[in-house]
C-alpha cells in the first residue's frame, strides 16, 4: 500500500479535524478514524465514519428517551441476551462506513453481502491504478482434495516460482496494453496524439482479476456481524479473511461489549444438529451411540468429535 | 405531547452532552438533536443521530481519500447531477435515526417502507401509554367520491360531534378494559390482588388503532427521500403527511444542497408519459392533439392540463 | 372462517383449472393449491402459487443447464450440506405465495420480516369485515413472571369470563361505531341519506387490534425458513405460531428434502456458546465444570442442562 | 455461444417435459422456456422459471379470493393506474428466473442490483470455460469527451486492429497460464503428474475481466422493471444493454399489459424538473423563458429541448 503524498495529506487533514457534537462518540474508534490499515500487498481498510455505540443498541431495544441504562453491567447483560436470542434489530441501529482497497476477485465475493451500501471506483469514468495482488510465497496453496473449494499445502520450488512469474508478468502485460488501448495515462494525458484511444468502459476488460479496485462500503452492525462470522471464519478464502480480521479489530474498538458477545455466541460457539445433540446426550448420560447408528455422516461425525475435543487418532 | 419530567430531564441531559469528534458534523442539525418536534395531538419526531452530510455524498461518489471537493459550488453541481440521473448509491452513504411517536394506524403505513431499521416499543413486554389520536375537527373529512382512498369536505355539526364522541369514548373504554384485563398499572403495580391478570401480549388486542405507539427508525438518505416523496405528497393521508413534513424540516438542516435538489427534481417536478409528451410537443410545435386522439384517459388529460397550468374552466 | 358462497365458488374455479406447463411442478403441493387451511377462529392460510422444488435448489447451486442431478440421494446430500454450511443463496431460488387472513396484532408481528412481498387489504379503500379474534378459553394465559414477554397458566373462572366478555363487547361496539361513522355498509350502500359519512381512512382507527385483516405474502424459501424458525418456535406468541405451523405443513408438501434438513439442522438442533461448549467438553472428557466457574449465567446453565437432557431436580 | 451436445440434450429434455398444473400459466412464455437467446459472442439469456402473469398483479392489488377481474380491459386499466402512481408492490407478486452467461465485467455491473437472488458459477469450485468477449469491430468506441463514462465514434484502421489483437492475445495467454497453474483441464484431469497445481481460488485471479461467467438470476417484476429501465436505456453500456434488450423480449411474452404500460410510462416518458416545467408552461402559455433565466444549465436546457422536439440548429 503506497499512498501518494497528496492522499497522505488529505488523510492527515481529516484526522486533524475536530468538531463538537452532541452525538454518541467512541473515543477508541476516533483514534482509528480515517487511518488506513494495510491488508495484503497493496490493499487497506479504513474507517470513514460511524453512528452509535454499545449504548445505542440498548437505547433502541428499550425505545428510550435518554441513554439506555445507568450501569454498564446492565447494558452488557442485555446485549448478550439480544445476541443469544437472535433479537437482531437493535444491532441494526449502529452503522459504520469503510473505505476499502482490494483485488477485484475479493470485491466479487464481498459484494454478495447485499444489505450494505456501496460506491465503487468507476473504471468507466477513471483509469485504474497499476496495482495487482501477487500472493506471498507462503500463500500459494495447492488445490485441496478434501475441500473442493479450499487450498492445502503450500506450493514449492520451481512450480511456485513459475506461478509467481506468470501472475506478475500477465498482470503487467495486460495493464500495459490497457494503457496503450486507452492512449491516456492516469493523469489524463494523451500518450500518442495520432491515436484516438479506446473507451475506458471497454479497455478495462483487459485487466486481470487481481487488479486492485476500491470502494466505500457502509453497513449496520447486525449485517457487519453476519459478514464477519462468514468471512473471518477459517473456511473463508485467505484473501478476504485478512480484510475481515482487520475489521474485527475496528469492531473491538467501536463496540467492545458486542465484540465480547460475538466471540462468545458466534465465533467460539457451535451449532449442533438434532442427531449431533443425541450423540452428545448419549455420551454424557452413559448411552453412547456409534457413528453408524447416529444418523451422522462420517464427515459430520469427525467434525463433531473435533468440536467436542475428542482425540480421533 | 406531554413528556414526563423524567423524560424531559433525560432529553436535557443528552442535549447538554458534548464530545469532540473527527467525524463530519452538521451544526444546523446538532441544534435540533434529541429535541422532540410535536406532531398531531400526542405524537412527535426527534432526530437521535446522523451520519454524513452533503460532502459525504460527493466523497462517496468520488471514492476519495479526503473531503469530496474544494468548492461548495462543485458539490452542488455533482449532487444535482446524481439526483437527476438516478445515481442513487452515493445518497445511501448518509444515515439518520429518528425516535417517533405516532398512532398505530400511521405506524402500519410507515412500516411498509422496508429498507429501514426499526425498533418498536413492545406491547408484549410493556404496558402502552393511555394516549389516543383524536382528529382536530377540521380534519374530519368525509369520504371522497372521486378518490376512493381519500377524503373530501369536512364533516360538520352533529355528525362531526358524534364521530368525535365515539372515537374518544371507545378509545377510553377499550383502554380501561385493557388495564383491567392486565390487572396492572403502567408502573407495574398489581391492581387487584385477588386476580391473576391477562398476559400483555393478549390484552393489547383490545386497543383501538388510534392508540399511540413509538419506535426508533433509521434509514439512509436515499430511502428517506423515497419515503418523503411518497408521504410528504398531497395524496398521502394527512396523519402521516404531517410526520413527513416535520422530517423534511430536519432534511433541510442536515443536507441543504440535497434538499434543494430534491425540491427541484422530485417534489416540484413531474413525470410525463409517452402520450403526454406527444401532447406537449404538439402544443409547442403547433400541432395540437385533442384528448380523444391523445391516448390519454380523461383523468390523465385533466392532470396533464393542471401540470401545464392550463385553465380547464 | 366463513367464506361467502361467492368466495367458495371462486376458489373452486381456480382449483378446477388445469394447464400444461414445462415448469417444475410439485404434485403434492398442487393438491393443496388455493385451498384455505383454517387458523384461529376466523383466519386462514392458503398457498396461491409457487416456483421451484428441491431439485431447483440443486440446479441453482450447480448453475446447471438441465436438471440438477440424476439421483434423489445426491440431491438430498447436497441440500443437507448447503443448509448445514449456511450456503443460503440456492434456497432463494424457490418462491411461494400465500393468501393469509389474520388479526391485525398478528399482522404487525409478521410484517417485521422485511424480505417478503406484501399486498394488504386496504382499509383506506374498502370496508373491513366484521370479524374479530376472540381467544379460545384455554388460550387465556396469565402474564408470565419468568418471561416478561410470554404467558403462563390459564386464566380461569370469573376473571376469564370477564376478559372474554370485554374482548367481545368492545370489538363489536367499536365495529358498530365504525360502520356508523362510515355511514356505509360493506356492500357500499349508504345507511342514512341525511349524513355524509366519515372517510374510510379515518373511521378505521376506531377498530381494535383483534380485527381481522388479510394479505398476499410472497417470499423465497430461504426467508421462509427464517420466518418459520422464529415463528414456529415454542417462544413465539401462540397466535402467530399457529400460522407458522400451518405453513410448515405446506413446506413438507412442497420441498420434502429441505423440510427434513430443516428439522435436522435448525428445529431440532441447538446453538452452544463458547462457554457452553467448554462445559460439554468437560462433562465428556472427565473435567466437569461447576456453574459458578463456567461463565454461564444461572439461566444459561439451566437451559444448557435441559438441552443436554440432564435431570435438574 | 456454443453449447456442448450434452447441454443441448439437457435443454431439449427440459423443453420436452410436460406437467399439469393449477397455477397461472403463460403460453407465450412457455414457448421460450429454457431456450437460450444468444447475446454477444458467447453469452446467452434463457428463462428458467416464472411465477404469475398480468392477472396476478390485479389479484394481489385486490387481495382477491379468485382471479382478479372478469375483463381484460379492467386489468389493463388497473395495471396502468398502478404503474403510473408508483403503487409498486403488486408488481412484486410476479417472479422470473433467468440463466445468464456474460463477461465478468458485465456481471460486475449487473450485481449492483441488490434486490435479486443470485447463484454464480464458482471459480473456487470449478474451472471456468475458455471463452472471452471480444467486441465486434463496430463496437470499438473511442472514449467519449462529452460523456466521461460513455463511448463515441468507432475506432478504425490499425488502432482498431491492434486493440482486437491485444484483447484476444492477452485473454488467451492469461487463460493458458490459468490452466498451467491449475495443472488440471476442464474435465478434472491432471496435466503434469510431477506438479501439484495451484488452488482454483487463487489461479482464477489471472483471468481477464472479459472472461465469461454465468449465473442463475431471479427477481420480481417490479425490480426487473427497475433493472430494465436503467440497463435497456440508451445511456447504459452496450454490453449490458444487449442483455436487457433480450430480457425485454421475454417481458413482452410474459406480461404483455405490463410491458405496454412500461413503454408508456417509463421508457417513452420523461421526468421534468420544477424549472423545466416552468419553461414548458411558459412556452405553452405565451411567456417564453430564456435559458439564462430558466435556472437550467446549458446541458439541462439542451436535453429539455430535445425532449420537446425543438430543433436546436
Amino acid at each position: 500500500m503506497e499512498l501518494t503524498p497528496e492522499q497522505q495529506a488529505e488523510i492527515k487533514a481529516l484526522r486533524a479535524g475536530q468538531a463538537t457534537t452532541r452525538r454518541v462518540t467512541v473515543e477508541a474508534l476516533e483514534e482509528l478514524l480515517y487511518e488506513p490499515v494495510p491488508v495484503l500487498d497493496h490493499g487497506f481498510v479504513r474507517v470513514i465514519d460511524y453512528m452509535g455505540d454499545d449504548s445505542a443498541i440498548v437505547q433502541a431495544a428499550r425505545v428510550s428517551y435518554g441513554k439506555g441504562t445507568k450501569k454498564v453491567s446492565d447494558d452488557a447483560g442485555l446485549i448478550k441476551y439480544l445476541l443469544r436470542h437472535r433479537h437482531t434489530t437493535p444491532f441494526e441501529m449502529c452503522e459504520i462506513k469503510y473505505h476499502v482497497k482490494m483485488p477485484i476477485f475479493v470485491a466479487r465475493q464481498w459484494i454478495r453481502h447485499r444489505t450494505a451500501n456501496v460506491n465503487e471506483y468507476s473504471a468507466r469514468y477513471s483509469v485504474l491504478d497499476r496495482e495487482f495482488y501477487i500472493p506471498a510465497p507462503e500463500q500459494l496453496g495447492v488445490q485441496s482434495v478434501s475441500n473442493r473449494q479450499g487450498r492445502g499445502d503450500v506450493l514449492e520450488g520451481e512450480e511456485a516460482a513459475n506461478v509467481l512469474e506468470m501472475l506478475k508478468n500477465d498482470a503487467e502485460q495486460t495493464y500495459d496494453h490497457y494503457v496503450q488501448m486507452l492512449n491516456e495515462d492516469q493523469d489524463g494525458n494523451v500518450i500518442d496524439e495520432s491515436r484516438s484511444g479506446l473507451a475506458r468502459e471497454l479497455a478495462r476488460m483487459n485487466l486481470t482479476l487481481n487488479t486492485y479496485t476500491q470502494w466505500y462500503w457502509k453497513t449496520d452492525l447486525h449485517n457487519l456481524l453476519g459478514f464477519l462470522s462468514l468471512r473471518a471464519d477459517a473456511h473463508a478464502q485467505y484473501e478476504i479473511r485478512v480484510y475481515a480480521e482487520a475489521m474485527l479489530e475496528s469492531l473491538k474498538h467501536w463496540v467492545p461489549i458486542t465484540y465480547e458477545a460475538f466471540q462468545q455466541y458466534r465465533v467460539g460457539g457451535a451449532s449442533l444438529s438434532a442427531s449431533a445433540l443425541d450423540v452428545v446426550r448419549g455420551m454424557i448420560n452413559g448411552n453412547p451411540i456409534a457413528q453408524e447408528d447416529s444418523g451422522l455422516s462420517k464427515r459430520e461425525w469427525r467434525e463433531l468429535m473435533e468440536t467436542l475435543g475428542r482425540d480421533q487418532s
